[in-house]
C-alpha cells in the first residue's frame, strides 16, 4: 500500500508540474501577443529606427538643449538618433553633411539652417526621397519640409517690450541694436517697435542700430546712441554677442543704474552679466522643445499617424516654441549642467 | 533499495519543481519591472486616465474631426476620453459644463471657448487646482492656459489671397464679406488685404462687407458689392454660412463664370457648391490635428514630460494646425464620413 500511496504523491505531483508549465507557457504567448498589439498601435519604435539632427556649427553650446529634446523624445519612443552638422559657419559645409546624412536613408531628419534658400534643393531632394524632413530653429519656408518648429521672433520682440515697460516703469527712451538684414532679428525688432508705440503712450523707440551680430561692433553702436540720446533709459539686443558689448559699454560708463539691458539667448557671457546686475533680463528660447518635438513629429510622419483620407497636411505647419524670461531670480537654471 | 529509488526520484522531482517555480516567479517580476520601466518612461498611459474635450453647440458637425483626433491620440496613448459641452452657443451653459468637468478632476481638459474672456476664471481655476489645460480652435489668451492648438488666421488670409491671385490670373478688383467685429475674421481680411496689396499690383481689394456670419445678410452684402462695383472678379467670404449666401447671389444673378468666390471650412453646404463650380475653393482647417495633438500636449502635462530644471513654459505656447485648400478636385474626401 506505501508504494501505491507514493506513485499517487508522484503522479499528483507530475501533474501539478505539467500544470504549472502550461501555465507558464500560456503566460509567455499572452505577454507577447500583447506586447505585439502594442507595437502595432502605439508610440513605440524601433532600435534600429534612427533619426538625425543636422545643424551648423556643431560646438557650440545652443544646440546642446535641442538635442537633449531630441534624445529624450527618443528615449520616450524606443528610437535611436544621430547628430551631424557643419563644423563652420558655412553653407556648403552643410549641405554636403545634409547629402551624406540623406545616403544613408534615415527614419527622418530635423534641420536648422544658416540660410532660408541655400539648402532647399537638398531638402526637397529628402522629402522626394519619402524621408520626413521637419526644420527647426531656422526655418527654409520655400523647401517641401513638413513643419517648422521655432520661436515666433515678432512675439518675443513682443515680450521683451513689456518687459522694458516693467523695468522703466512704463517711461522713457529706449533703442535697439539688432541685425537690419536677417529676418528674424527685423521681427523680434518689429515686434518691440509696435508693442512700445501701440501700448507705451510714455515710452519712445528713438534709435535703432546696427550691432553685426558683433561685440565689439555692438559696444561702438551704444555709444554712439548714448552719445546721441543722454537721457536713453533702456537697450534692446536681439542677440547674445551684441548683448555682451552693449553690457561692456554699461560698465565702462557706471551707467548700470541709469540703463536697462535686454538680451537675447543664455550664453554663459550673458547670464554671467545678468548675475552682475549688467544685464536686467534675457529671453530664453524653448530650444529643448524644439528637439523634442521635432523627433515627435519626424516618428508621427515615419509611422503614417496622420489623419487619413484627408488631402491635409499630416502635420501642423508651425510650432511656436515660446521664449521665457531670465532674470537674477531664475538666471542658475540656465547655466549649462 | 526501490524505496530509496523512489524517494530519490520524489526529491529530484520536488527539486525540478521548485527550480521551475522559482524561474517562473523570476521571470514573472522581471516582466513586471520592465513594464514598470516603460510606463514611466513611455508614452503609454493608464485607460483609467480620462481626458475631456469641453466646446459649445455639441452637436455640429463641425467638432468631429477634432474629437476623432483626440480619440485617435488616445487610443496611441492608451488613455480615456470624453466629450462635453454646451448643447446652446451660450457662455454660461459652457462654463457650467466647464465647472463639472473640473469637478471630476480629470486628467487633463482641452477647451473651446466661444468667448475669449467669459472662461478665463473657470480655466484659471482648473490650472490652478492642478489640472492640465490647453486651448485648442478658439483661444483664451489672457487665460492660464498652457498651450494653444488652432488655426493662424492671418496666414489663413495670405493663403486664400494666393489662390484668389491663381483663380483671378492676378488681375482684377475683389471684395471680403466678414465679421469685422470678431479677431479670427479681422485677421483672415488682414493677411487676405496685405498680401493682395504687396504682392498683386494688377488686383485691388475694391470693398469690405459685414456678413454678420448668416447665410441672407451675407447674400444682401453681395448683391450690393456687385451693384457697386460690376468689374468685381472674386469675393473671398470669411466664414462658411455666408460663403452659401454669396454662393446663392451668384447662381441668382448667373455669374457662375465672372465671379469665383473663396470661402472657409467645410459644411456640406459649401462642399455641394464647390461641387456645382459654384464656389471655387474653402480652406479646411485642420481640426483633426487640434484634437490630436491637444491630447498629446495634455498628457506631457500629466506625466510631466518637458525641460527639467528649467522654469520654461513645459510646452509650446501656439501651434499653428494650418489650412488645406479645398476645390473640386478633392471635394470628396471632405464629406462626413
Amino acid at each position: 500500500m506505501k508504494g501505491v500511496s507514493i506513485v499517487k504523491k508522484l503522479l499528483f505531483v507530475y501533474l501539478l508540474l505539467i500544470g504549472l508549465f502550461v501555465l507558464y507557457i500560456y503566460n509567455y504567448q499572452a505577454e507577447s501577443s500583447t506586447k505585439r498589439a502594442w507595437n502595432g498601435n502605439e508610440l513605440v519604435g524601433d532600435v534600429d529606427e534612427t533619426y538625425v539632427m543636422v545643424t551648423f556649427m556643431v560646438g557650440i553650446d545652443y544646440w546642446k538643449r535641442a538635442l537633449k529634446g531630441f534624445e529624450d523624445a527618443a528615449e520616450a519612443l524606443n528610437v535611436s538618433i544621430e547628430y551631424r552638422g557643419s563644423t563652420q559657419y558655412d553653407v556648403y559645409e552643410e549641405m554636403t553633411v545634409l547629402e551624406q546624412v540623406i545616403a544613408k536613408n534615415p527614419a527622418g531628419i530635423a534641420i536648422s539652417t544658416m540660410d532660408p534658400e541655400a539648402l532647399n534643393p537638398v531638402i526637397d531632394k529628402a522629402v522626394e526621397a519619402g524621408i520626413p524632413v521637419v526644420m527647426f530653429d531656422a526655418d527654409a519656408p520655400a523647401s517641401k519640409a513638413y513643419s517648422f518648429l521655432g520661436t515666433d521672433n515678432y512675439k518675443a520682440g513682443v515680450e521683451a517690450a513689456h518687459k522694458m515697460a516693467e523695468l522703466l516703469k512704463e517711461k522713457g527712451q529706449v533703442g535697439v541694436i539688432t541685425l537690419p538684414n536677417q529676418l528674424n532679428h527685423q521681427e523680434r525688432t518689429k515686434g518691440f517697435q509696435d508693442t512700445i508705440f501701440k501700448e507705451y503712450p510714455e515710452m519712445e523707440v528713438v534709435s535703432v542700430k546696427d550691432g553685426r551680430g558683433d561685440q565689439m561692433i555692438s559696444k561702438e553702436a551704444a555709444e554712439k546712441m548714448i552719445a546721441e540720446y543722454p537721457d536713453l533709459a533702456g537697450v534692446f539686443v536681439t542677440e547674445a554677442n551684441g548683448g555682451v558689448g552693449v553690457g561692456q559699454t554699461i560698465i565702462d560708463q557706471q551707467l548700470k543704474d541709469s540703463i536697462k539691458i535686454i538680451s537675447f539667448d543664455t550664453d554663459k557671457g550673458t547670464l554671467d552679466m545678468i548675475k552682475d546686475d549688467v544685464i536686467s533680463a534675457t529671453l530664453a528660447q524653448g530650444t529643448w522643445e524644439m528637439g523634442y518635438w521635432s523627433l515627435q513629429f519626424l516618428f508621427h510622419l515615419q509611422h503614417g499617424i496622420h489623419e487619413q483620407d484627408r488631402e491635409n497636411e499630416p502635420l501642423p505647419r508651425f510650432v511656436d516654441t515660446g521664449v521665457t524670461i531670465v532674470t537674477k531670480e531664475n538666471v542658475n537654471a540656465y547655466y549649462p549642467q
